[in-house]
């Protein structure tokens, strides 16, 4: 079975820890992208055994909130102070693929501006580094592990409109699903405008 | 099918995006190369599964910009300031050979110049590091590629003319093609005068 | 046999060392994890055969004490005037998994405190970069190992509860077995509030 | 067939562009070495899918003329102000073997002293670190190949005479051969005094 | 036969020089540690064809050394002053396992105190990054080899004793053999309070 | 054939060339060390498809000059100053073994003192980081090369004194055969007083 459940973090106290949808050959799965920040010299470390396409998907999450930083009230110069790790449990699981972009990219944000992550949402989708969300597979056996793990709210690419539609209705039923086609939309619904309690404070000395 | 469809990038309001043609085991198809800055050291960071003919590519096509900064009114000293990406959606599809690499020019150099990529304008080509323009295969494939994806104007290595030639005039007909032989007539027919809006303000300290 | 027995440290006083619990094919063992600081610039440096996940265990543990060096009094910036070595005898024998993690932490924690660790206390658990303890497998077979070695008090994920239920209790008598689910937990059990006799006073320049 | 042909570079007008002869599968070829600098710090960069002998032969040609700099009254400080990347098209051919070591030799004297190179001339041989010109093997398939491409100069080992002299007058004909055993010997031949129209100045700050 | 023969160092002039015993599919043999200083950054040099356990080792071995220096009137400044290269002769014949770990500590110890090493002495034991050290296989074979040598003295760890007490007596006749528990041990064993003659002083620059 | 001939170098009037015999399944083979120095950080660059026994062979008889560089007159920081590149050719040829250890020492001594090496003069023997000079194989084959290419004196490790006097005298007729214990001697032997017409003076700016 699967090592996280719904009560690993059953709250959002925590930024930088958003909750993803991965397809297994055993089915559907949630997983949690973790991030966090430590003073350093903008040093980026992935672990959790990621193959190299998730391991890009990082580095592009990260690049475009980098080539964005202005539009989220981040300071440049956070990005060459403070190391950043990105880390995906349970660690001796391999994973892999695209699908969880827009998870990285939401916990590097929140990670980054402090901000709050939405409660009992998950997502779901590639990110490419403009910013565009594409479609991803298996999203019938992710719905069911989303509604398995007490999520409401689901973030989806638009192209993947056409998946839900051919789902039975009585899996997402109670389920808010958002189909979007930039990272700004997706950012836009995940984060909370509140940061976390005891938010660090991204020191840039001159 | 393809994940990309014409309408990923329906306009230009984008620097450092260009259209491209691949030719895949199961037809040509468009692809986007995306790039960009953000405030760094000079890094260049490559993702999308390339191989590393594509990678080669991606390098030289730097490299030859990097020596003709000053035609293209590049301060040589943002090279070192900023980091670049480049990258080809989808991530997880690998992707491989010498072909992007006038379509990798001139996202690169729209990138550093903030300058508009023309509109419904996709190419395909090798590059030299001294700016010639080589020809490559698949053309036919790409050409109806290219239809399909509402491409008007094409940008062809002058060695693959006869190429042209010996495809049926209804495939081409409403395309416009244009020939070249070196790197300066890509740019002079793929770049607009007019930056994008919002373009950012490459800056160098001194 | 294993080459490991409980007289290897029949002590606490050196900072720094920590008993685990591994599961192998031959059984459960107990092992130790050794650290060691030396002035330098930051560096990590990993040793006995260990495999990428329990590597990248190691790595998340450090990230983890970074991010939270302020609850236990670390100046940050010792991260980068030490080298942190992490060794794991016997240094022959291929090792690898997540349930090292917060082993690890514990190591890492009581070298940079120079705070003294628990006697007869053994652990085992996976750490996530966020501080969640993760339940590991073998549990059956690593109480065995710890009872031989003369183990008095376990740390293990609240999620491994059920494993020791499963167990005839002939084989947890005696041992006092504490539950936990964040590295919080860990750290407050495992480590006194003493420092190590001639404690090492870590130096930060300014 | 092959990418390249006489009319690739017809001309003499860029620095750093020299005309080689591999020996393949099919027959004898020409290729073209390719070079060029921008500000840097000295990197070196290899592409077009070159073999590891190809590559030392570049680094033990670039590394002779480094040491032989004040000869060819090259400041030796812009080693460390630019970058050189030295490109074989067809970017996609692999390409291994130490004959292209004079040829690459050139290249890199021509780039870094903005000389001239021959028109209508090319050359095949191995490259010593200390300035010895190698035989190498495919002489008659090179003839050909430089026959067909319209050239009318050959730099050759000494040591290659008697693979020409078993060759059939008729190849070699209108083709001027010139034995070298040195590296000056090759420099003296292949660079012209003349600088290229537009010669860049290489700077060195102090 | 072996390469090696008791007088290719049969005095004990040189600092930094110790030998050890390996066991071989052929039977035991003495090898010895070399290692030398060179003003430098503090980089680390092995050679000698060294399997990954054995660099390992070494790597442990310095960090103990390091982390220990006070105790051994080293200035830990010299570490990053001095490059140190291991090198085990012969050159061509693959090493690896983890019992020359204590020859490596002494022979590291020896060349940055300039103590020199006791002559006719020899020593086999894993070490551990916190000094402790671990028994090793081998050792029946490993005393034929050392008394072939002209060895006097021996160093084992504790845990080998019941190996030595089932070998015959004949064998072992002679040789004077020290059990220990600890690096200090080893270290108070094998080097003189002496310096060697033309010590050099190692210098640490303000 | 070989592609060496005793012509290639028939003089001494280049610092840091030094020729060496090798062992090949097709007999004894000359071979040449080439070194150079240009103006750099101190960074070591082995190229002529060298394997990696070659590669640590080149390695510890840099780091043995290093040591002693007091004794051959060479300021310790010209080793940070200068790039050193030692090549072997012919460049496409495979090579490996330490037996090429006191050659590739002799070479690179020459080019720091820029001495002259003696004429018509062969080594082969590995060399040891603390100037011990070991016994190789093949000597027979060897010594038929070194006469082959007009060599009158041999430098080999005293160990091999035994196979020169299993070889027939008249291979050896004529042949001045030094056998040496240590580096010191090898030099001793090798090395001229005289520097090189144009010797370079090596400059440390202060
Ligand atoms: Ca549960
Ligand atoms: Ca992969
Ligand atoms: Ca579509
Ligand atoms: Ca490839
Ligand atoms: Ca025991
Ligand atoms: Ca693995
Ligand atoms: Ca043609
Ligand atoms: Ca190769
Ligand atoms: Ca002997
Ligand atoms: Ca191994
Ligand atoms: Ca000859
Ligand atoms: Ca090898």
């Amino acid at each position: 079975g699967p090592v996280f459940d719904k009560e690993t973090y059953d709250n959002n106290d925590l930024a930088g820890v958003v909750t993803g949808l991965a397809w297994t050959s055993v089915g559907g799965e949630i997983l949690f992208i973790e991030t966090n920040l430590s003073r350093g010299k903008g040093k980026l470390t992935l672990s959790g055994q990621l193959g190299d396409v998730m391991k890009e998907s990082a580095v592009a999450a990260l690049s475009y909130l980098k080539s964005e930083a202005h539009k989220y009230d981040i300071d440049y110069r956070v990005f060459d102070k403070y190391d950043l790790h990105i880390h995906v449990p349970a660690g001796a699981v391999p994973k892999d693929g695209p699908s969880a972009g827009i998870t990285m990219l939401t916990a590097i944000t929140s990670i980054f501006t402090q901000r709050k992550v939405k409660n009992k949402l998950a997502m779901t989708g590639e990110i490419t580094l403009r910013g565009r969300v594409l479609p991803v597979g298996g999203i019938k056996e992710k719905i069911l592990a989303a509604r398995r793990a007490g999520i409401k709210e689901l973030i989806l690419s638009k192209k993947n409109e056409k998946d839900i539609l051919e789902i039975d209705e009585r899996y997402t039923k109670g389920l808010n699903v958002h189909y979007v086609e930039t990272a700004e939309e997706v950012l836009e619904l995940a984060l909370m405008k509140q940061k976390v309690a005891n938010a660090i404070d991204l020191v840039v000395e001159d």
